[in-house]
């Protein structure tokens, strides 16, 4: 019997703290993952390979990578933007890297300044540097499909173009692609949609994780949906935090509280302890600078009166 | 076709505002009422036939009833604790009339000091009221399946009991009988579940609305859940005001105008103008005492660029 039935991937150390302009000190993001893995959350992305002059607050990746992989069983996730975020990520000892790739062309220039072919091509340099490794200590390279589900700025995202970039991304050397629903764009028929012509194309082995965003409140409605129809990785931050980088404040991605209180409540095993999730969460709002308020309801709502976890508490 | 996929009913005149200690003006609940049926609403709880003294926030519901009344295509909702309250309800005009009855009977001797068979007993009173009305002035007559997924006294509800509690209210002479979150204990395999269960016992026809609560975050998971299923009717609360009396600020209801999104987004028809709910909230905003902090994300996000309402705007 596995451990998980779900593996939910928390970007709170990346996606949350990127979002909030006073930095958390490299001492309280240890204190904070280490409780997070504690908790049996299987996979933490604990940073971004960027420059810190572009983001000071992920300024201490490198060590925190380094950090995280001392704790046994945690899958290590980073962000790269390019070839040189890729390197300083595998000189760190990164299980599993992601590179987001904007499938609106007009996000991609506006956000990294890079049309898609550019893109590629860093995804090609990525995977030469990749394969010059010893097989074991290759890290899992995920292409991220970003505005897959429609753009700020273009509007609608047509899914054949989401397919078409899934394929060249595949094409480019990444292991594995990602649904990302950077806007808050999507609904349940879409994700169920994508889901399944990105599988069409590119094998359902190669797509098993979502990254949605709660910006119509919908977040869960979407994880429900992609849950359901068999995506097996779904991000969240704890607290809500981040997911929004220009509009502070505002509740961007899904809480992993209450992610976790859902998928456990319809009997899918998470792997977490829920008492020291809370205490994960504990650290959070102690070490949180700017007095950023966390999200989350079930924390608020304590578990039901006799509700049962699915995962084993142990 | 059909005006309407999905049936909104809100209940933010009567469970929102019950929930807060500040009274509302009459007129203000007018003017907000009146905002809300010309957003399209097709259905609003306007209020609670309870002793002024109960809910003094409702005092005024004979006369909210009789002003929506007024209002064209509309129904108009109320809930009755009683006969007493829904000889009320009748005297001013109620299309529909929803009398509570906590399936779990420890909620149900705390909140109205009622057995199960004390409350049957009412509803075949308030049945035979209603037969000495001609029937084109009979009032639909629902039974209401409050604490239906689990109770914060008893804790876990056996769905078999739900299923005699459907049966008897049906057979004490209810028209219908309604699903109702009251704790945010439901899971969408719950709602499912529970759902079909009522629906074999009762029939499909007589079982086709359903009250959820936001407790835990799961209000719009089990709403995609309940609408999939086959539910047509869902209740949600502007502003997410209400849905949890003894919990003052917390959010209970699900949020009128985040599932009006999440329906639209999947095609679903509400029969809801997007821009002039938008209005009716900021009418709430105004009117509504005590500086209650109105939730939704989609009206602070707004809708997605390009987005089309399944509704034709009007």
């Amino acid at each position: 019997m596995s451990k998980f039935d779900i593996e939910i991937s928390e970007v709170g150390p990346r996606d949350g703290l990127q979002s909030i302009a006073p930095i958390m000190t490299t001492a309280d993001k240890k204190r904070w993952i280490k409780a997070l893995a504690d908790s049996g959350i299987p996979e933490i992305e604990v940073g971004s390979f960027v420059p810190a002059k572009v983001l000071p607050q992920l300024a201490d990746t490198a060590e925190i990578t380094q950090f995280a992989k001392t704790i046994p069983d945690l899958t290590v996730a980073v962000l790269v933007p390019n070839l040189r975020g890729a390197e300083g990520a595998i000189a760190a000892g990164a299980d599993k890297i992601t590179i987001p790739l904007s499938v609106s062309e007009t996000h991609s220039l506006k956000n990294v300044r890079r049309t898609h072919e550019q893109m590629l091509q860093e995804v090609r340099e990525i995977r030469a540097l990749i394969d010059t490794l010893p097989v074991a200590e290759r890290p899992k390279f995920e292409g991220g499909l970003s505005t897959c589900f429609g753009c700020t700025l273009e509007g609608n995202v047509p899914e054949d173009k989401v397919v078409r970039i899934a394929e060249a991304l595949m094409e480019a050397g990444c292991d594995e692609v990602g649904l990302s629903d950077t806007t808050g764009f999507g609904s349940p028929l879409q994700v169920r949609r994508l889901t399944q012509k990105v599988w069409d194309a590119v094998g359902k082995q190669n797509l098993t994780g979502i990254h949605l965003h709660n910006t119509r409140g919908q977040g869960l409605a979407n994880a429900l949906a992609a849950v359901e129809v068999g995506l097996t990785t779904v991000d969240a931050s704890m607290g809500g935090i981040g997911g929004c980088p220009f509009a502070p404040g505002a509740s961007g991605n899904i809480i992993t509280e209450d992610l976790v209180f859902l998928l456990e409540s319809m009997g899918l095993k998470t792997g977490i302890n829920f008492e020291r999730m809370m205490i994960a969460r504990e650290i959070l709002q102690q070490a949180l600078p700017g007095n950023i308020e966390l999200y989350g309801f079930t924390p608020d709502a304590g578990l039901p009166k006799g509700f049962a976890m699915a995962t084993p508490q142990f």
